[in-house]
């Protein structure tokens, strides 16, 4: 398993504006915060659904790969949402992601996204990575 | 909240051929269980997908009923399955459901299928009901 | 590609006692037909989910295999479904479903169901299946 | 129903820095265009995953509005993703939402997103929202 350390370091090196920081990582799931900031907001004082998705997508990604190595050639095959309530505008967002399945093509997980200070859940998320075969 | 004792008998008496029967209540999940016989069965000795499908339908009416009371209009608008194992066939299945989210007009639930002695999830999903207005 | 006929006696004898029968086969789709009993319905005079969950995923079963061959090995790992009308009791229903994607690994296809008479859709459903390396 | 006109100004004056342009409405359909610039690209020259699920949810807001009227309150439900094939880097995306149902409560669209030159679809995706009653 990759450690938090180099998780990352690696996600640093590869996406160094991505919004994202590791936040937290448990024996089976991930937790990955994301850093809310005026683009992010839609009128009405709430987060974006993309910002959400970008965020589920990252959690989940980073569960993978925390399994499976810094290998970067996963892809997203399927991404399922359903929007629960509004999160808050002034607060960061936490997705905390748990593996169902980690097979040898195909990896599957759920997350969940809660502002920070609440735990009561603004989406939920469910997908599947497709994992190259090794050469 | 409805309890287990009225839940059963509301269920025997709408679907008194249907092949579910209520394991437990806990705070915050029901789980139900299906009784597998061989009508359920895949070539390869396997359980269904479809039938699969009815019973994460059933755990999320039954954790939604609990909630609203013994109406019997609600309908599911989504539900998402992820497959992730191939279930043996000689265990009863249990779901174990969740309510993410429980509105005025909608509720959202996510949904674990196991087989009886064995943690590891065959199937997961997440489901809408619509909840029709009070009258 | 394999024919209607090859497909048909396919089906007849893999799964004889199955309520589905092939009613078309177009340039890039498939048509299934569920044969409506009253085992399917549900109080209130409608088809139930689980009934029309089959459906959906016969006729991506059917669309997949009229490509790759009558190879039975392929297994769902997704479903997702709308709901979308109630279904009138007393129609058969037909499912409609074109492959979005053919890949080495998986493919993903779509499936529109409307009652026999009537052009509104009752349900949809997206739909990926794994298929099984060539050995 | 809304005219193209009128939507592209209601899209102009809610969303002034979106990068989306209406490109068509047909009689059951509508087009939106996503105007690919470098911040939506991908290390290997794809367009990112987030930049498609945001098409996606705008092609979905606009065929809603379209039918519904430019009422900016409807909220986005449940989203489903499956992406088919990785995007070329430099051209720009076009998704077609058809409505499938459009309920009183509810609506439910299905997209599909093209690169702009080439008819196979790079992903699919069916999302619902949630209409608020009339006051």
């Amino acid at each position: 398993m990759v450690s938090k350390g180099k998780m990352i370091e690696f996600l640093q090196s590869e996406f160094p504006k991505a919004p994202f920081a590791i936040e937290d990582f448990t024996d089976n799931s991930v937790v990955v915060r994301h850093q809310v900031t005026e683009q992010d907001l839609r009128p009405g004082g709430t987060v974006s659904g993309p910002t959400m998705m970008a965020l589920a997508d990252t959690a989940l990604y980073v569960a993978l790969l925390r399994q499976i190595g810094l290998v970067s050639l996963a892809v997203t095959t399927n991404l399922n949402f359903n929007f629960l309530r509004k999160p808050v505008a002034d607060s960061d967002l936490l997705a905390e992601c748990k593996l169902l399945k980690l097979g040898k093509s195909l990896a599957v997980g759920e997350v969940c996204i809660c502002s920070v200070g609440d735990e009561v859940p603004v989406a939920h998320a469910t997908g599947t990575y497709s994992i190259p075969p090794k050469r």
